[in-house]
């Protein structure tokens, strides 16, 4: 088959219109018409880098990417609008696969209210998606950037964090944590539900647009991690941010995981990433506010410490010490050729 | 160097606003404030399929990432506004190379008032691009789709054709047409200048806005060449495409190129793709007005034919046969693993 026709496939499973969409796929370019500003956030994922294609579904891969797209919208606050697709495919990827990969991030679009309004094609050496979203609001000072905050702000973070990294653990024939809990039902543990948090990440978007209507002064995605995350914010800003380790929301499980891999719950909660929640940072008058408005879109919303003068990231354990992440990168697990 | 590193030293490459552009690169989004209607274009370039490295610079691939890209804006009429970038970068490209193709992008935007508003930057086994470009017009229906043409338009198209495919012929080590072309100086041959096609094509951005201003009914640039892209605008305007080839504007050099490869210049012209040239069609009555428009864009433009009733595309021959294209394929020179 060639581009043309798996293009004229693929466009089936494209919406010709949407709320701000005059003309979908299948031109030179897609037509919109927005009302006020646009927030418009590009994101590559490779097979070996950011996913592996043996531990997903080919919808699970569809869907992530436009996840992890979508999250720079829900960081923003923004309102998800349109969405754009290159398909890299490898030589053994056939037309059924790369349908099944745009059904699943159609599930996706359909549930946030995205549209997914073009796209290109090509052969590529591995599985490649580069995704660009665009997200609406009335006027460009309604979007929140990572610059804004304050000291005496409030940080808070959305839902809980570490799950996507115990998840990645969990993956794959040789996982170290999966052998060792032998019997995982001893423990409670929702294997499912953390594999879950690291092949179907869900963006934020209702959070994000509750937490710049009530009021946040600054807001990141955490897709590389809360320490690095709030790094950039913490320097976009150019404030310091100090974090009670002890308030960290960690997932049920996390410690688990942790203990059987002899790592620290923190490191994967501070250093993992891909847990796709919103870290902001708030008016303290605010906060109260925030969190009934986050929990009303199916979150919680946990205060995990202030934002003072200075530079950079201060992570404080209970007994006063300062966190030193041990450098966990969990995308060295979707390395297979190292 | 770590990707962040990288991301930072592009990014002052990067213009932080532009026309419309309220916040650049280093957030989670981009903010623009479109007045009026957009369109959205997305094209992916991968070396082996449509460049090979040891045929360009760095930064001609850079150059025509974002000229593939602009170029379906042309095609729309749209005015130029914002770029976004994903780079894909494999072990052997250092930041040097990074930043000396982002030169040779950041050249093109700058000469036809594109501003770099965005990107991400990962590993990927082969150089990897995928564009996405935004233009505006005032209202929706000022763009030119593919599907206005009407029986009785005239078509035209602007520039002249088959010299990237000529200019592809002439590259590389094994090259026929350069090895049979034994004295270049002997054909009066603009080698260089054919070769220019092929590596630095250039976007008819002025072309473009001219002929949806003097009343374009369709309009598609020629990428894949024009035998199949005219018959992509005749099947979304459900009319046919009577093309005399006669009438058809070859590029100087084209001829003795093909004659060296033992090819129909026809086919360099019509199969070849990636001249980048716009095929257009207008009322009868527009065509001398647009045509002094687009030579004053600096382009000539040549009428090449009628629209009429019926589907498909009918290319002439001067002695009533019709064209049959051999089937040139110049991506099959692109691709060195086969």
């Amino acid at each position: 088959m060639g581009e043309f026709e798996l293009l004229a496939k693929l466009r089936e499973k494209l919406p010709s219109e949407g709320p701000r969409l005059g003309l979908g796929s299948g031109d030179d370019a897609a037509i919109t018409v927005p009302a006020g500003a646009t927030a418009t956030s590009v994101d590559a994922l490779l097979d070996g880098v950011h996913f592996r294609r043996e531990w997903s579904s080919l919808a699970q891969i569809g869907q992530k990417a436009l996840a992890a797209a979508l999250s720079d919208l829900a960081a923003m606050g923004a309102e998800p609008g349109e969405a754009y697709v290159v398909l890299g495919v490898p030589a053994d990827l056939d037309e059924e696969g790369c349908l099944e990969l745009l059904d699943g991030m159609a599930a996706l679009a359909g549930g946030t209210g995205t549209t997914l309004a073009g796209g290109d094609i090509t052969r590529a050496p591995v599985l490649t998606l580069a995704m660009t979203v665009v997200g609406h609001a009335p006027n460009a000072d309604d979007f929140v950037t990572r610059s804004g905050a304050r000291p005496g702000d409030a940080l808070a973070v959305t839902g809980e964090l570490g799950g996507a990294a115990a998840g990645l653990l969990l993956l794959g024939p040789e996982s170290e944590a999966m052998s060792r809990l032998s019997s995982p039902g001893d423990h409670n543990l929702d294997i499912g539900g953390l594999v879950a948090r690291q092949l179907e990440p869900r963006p934020r978007l209702e959070a994000g647009r509750a937490l710049a209507a009530a009021g946040a002064t600054a807001m990141i995605d955490l897709s590389d991690g809360l320490g690095g995350d709030a790094g950039h914010l913490a320097g976009a800003s150019g404030v310091a941010l100090k974090i009670d380790a002890a308030a960290l929301p960690i997932e049920a499980g996390v410690a688990e995981v942790a203990a059987a891999t002899d790592r620290d719950p923190l490191d994967l909660a501070c250093s993992g990433g891909e847990d796709y929640e919103l870290l902001v940072t708030l008016p303290e008058d605010c906060l109260e506010q925030a969190a009934r408005a986050v929990e009303e879109a199916g979150s919680p919303l946990t205060r995990i410490g202030t934002v003072a003068t200075g530079a950079g990231v201060e992570i404080k354990l209970p007994d006063g010490r300062l966190f030193q992440s041990t450098g966990f990168d969990q995308l060295d697990r979707c390395r297979p050729h190292r």
